[in-house]
């Protein structure tokens, strides 16, 4: 496994700018730079191309495989299978194909050689979201974090910020995040690197700015540039129903240990150490594989409980969906009594 | 990739008799023969052991995991995905572990190298609903045919036949299939393979009887040992399913042609053939490579219909599962014009 290679688009060779001449005219409001891709496909000569994307982006792949066999004279495989992040390339599809294009997410460390990454980047201006954010900051020095489809924009928001007198503070880029202030659902580097007491994230949804939350303990206010919607983080719902998934979990005796087979959430080593750490408390402990974590896998097995080691996501965000407890790996220590719960952490993967 | 191992089970030893003395009475119902595999383990030296099974076996698997670790003092990591068949062994759970047991199915020709096959060889008695089948045959030579559950005692079915005057005949074991007079829902070398004008199945369920129906063209008796129901088998009202299908696919421009990753599945050459074919006929058509076909895999892409490179229980048994149209192979030449409704074959895999 090599450092996969990653395009990054400029704005003047957007495809989303929906101008009648773009091959590419098809994932509105986004810009991909479809056109580098077709100049590499031609010049390495690719015969296969595969195409990955997440689900939002999916039904612009039929169109987008018909544009690119038509320009290269290549064939295009699409991925079916559910799409979830860089964590989740489709690795028997990098072996079907000669180039894979791997669409919206930044490259995440190693990846399979013959991957390209497609970030998606959002078009539209985020002054107004952040100016709107900045009366509702309380401190002039803020940590400011965003997910990759704004990555490209930030020094916009850096500019508002400081025009409210505000100065905004981006943590390093690392191992698996490549961009400065960027944070992934399961990895809050950049934001953990900052020693500030309030954070600034500009993005879509809660799953972030709580994640920001619960890995540094500070303030956190959310910017959502699509809605224009500004609010402040409270992380105590989500930690009174964590808390209750453990309580709830104290009932279980038979626990299946999830580990994801997603090259970006493999977590076996750990998953062996929860295992041993169950037994040792007496518990039925068992290790499961698998692709997509979904809430009839376990059903047949009987688990009476769950400790996912693979994304976080699946067990905050996707609990109400099965019938069994899911916890994370540090909420699993707490039920056995191996952590305190004032020592609550929320599951990263490094 | 080498010829897989597999391990039958000897009556004497079954693990599902039951005594209190087998550490294996946990399957019950089915011989499964695990002492063997116990043995190989330890002769193996094996530290991580993967399990798979079909959904009607998994409830046993987190016990089994636990006497195999108790046994032989290895890790067992559990296959958490679905499994249809021996064409799909989980390779990535291959990967990880030393030796893998997968459960329920023969082996299907070539398999990886450090997988056993065990047999789920189902306890009782063949010879009553034979006899009970015996009185709806119309001629004395008939070909039998049964899955593997029930393949290991096919020559008492043989013996019944022939105390009620009727001979048997099973056809040859081949490269997918294992033992004589044994059918797979996506193979039907066996009965092809025999000039007679009746046959007798034994086994659970409709689709493999209606498979030797339309793949011989015969009249078909089927015998289910476990209900102890007899019946003549009506191939008329899944072929006029099938023509409504086709009827509907024509108004459809997008196809998605589907490839499935699962090793003993697929058929990326034929579906590169089927999507020249329908491009030719001025339709779009898309390859969409993916391990589970489920109904929302073919929403987000868009697709207007699809055709099924996978195993043909996709298209013919799980139809109303699906919002939009899909066809067999041998179906979508039919709504192209280029294969003739009275020439509809039975899709198989070779």
């Amino acid at each position: 496994m090599a450092r996969a290679h990653s395009i990054a688009g400029s704005d003047k060779e957007s495809c989303a700018e929906q101008s009648d001449t773009s091959p590419f005219g098809i994932a509105s409001g986004y810009d991909l730079d479809l056109e580098k891709a077709i100049e590499l496909i031609s010049k390495c000569g690719a015969m296969r191309v595969g195409l990955q994307a997440p689900e939002g982006l999916k039904r612009f792949m039929p169109a987008l495989a018909r544009r690119i066999e038509e320009l290269t004279g290549s064939v295009v495989i699409i991925s079916g299978d559910p799409c979830f992040g860089a964590c989740d390339v489709d690795m028997k599809l990098c072996e079907e194909v000669d180039l894979m294009l791997h669409l919206g997410h930044a490259e995440l460390g190693e990846g399979p050689e013959n991957a390209i990454f497609l970030e998606a980047r959002m078009i539209g201006d985020l002054s107004p979201v952040v100016r709107k954010a900045a009366g509702m900051l309380q401190t002039r020095r803020v940590g400011v974090a965003s997910t990759i489809q704004h990555i490209h924009k930030i020094g916009q928001a850096l500019s508002a910020l400081r025009s409210e007198g505000i100065e905004g503070l981006l943590g390093p880029a690392g191992e698996r995040i490549k961009s400065p202030g960027q944070v992934l659902g399961c990895s809050y580097s950049t934001v953990r690197a900052l020693d500030v007491d309030e954070f600034l994230f500009i993005g879509t949804g809660h799953f972030h700015p709580l994640g920001i939350a619960l890995a540094t303990g500070k303030r956190v206010i959310a910017a959502d540039p699509l809605t224009g919607e500004v609010s402040e983080i409270d992380a105590d719902p989500m930690l009174r129903r964590r808390y209750a998934a453990i309580c709830r979990a104290k009932e279980a005796k038979r626990f299946a240990v999830l580990v994801s087979k997603k090259p970006g959430q493999i977590r076996m080593a750990l998953a062996r150490r929860l295992k041993e750490m169950g037994e040792a408390h007496g518990l039925l402990m068992f290790l499961v594989y698998l692709d997509n974590i979904e809430p009839d896998r376990l059903i047949n097995l009987g688990a009476e409980a769950a400790v996912s080691t693979a994304c976080p996501r699946v067990a905050l965000d996707d609990a109400a969906k099965y019938r069994v407890p899911i916890l994370t790996p540090p909420e699993f220590e707490v039920l056995l009594g191996e952590r305190d719960w004032e020592m609550y952490r929320f599951d990263e993967i490094e």
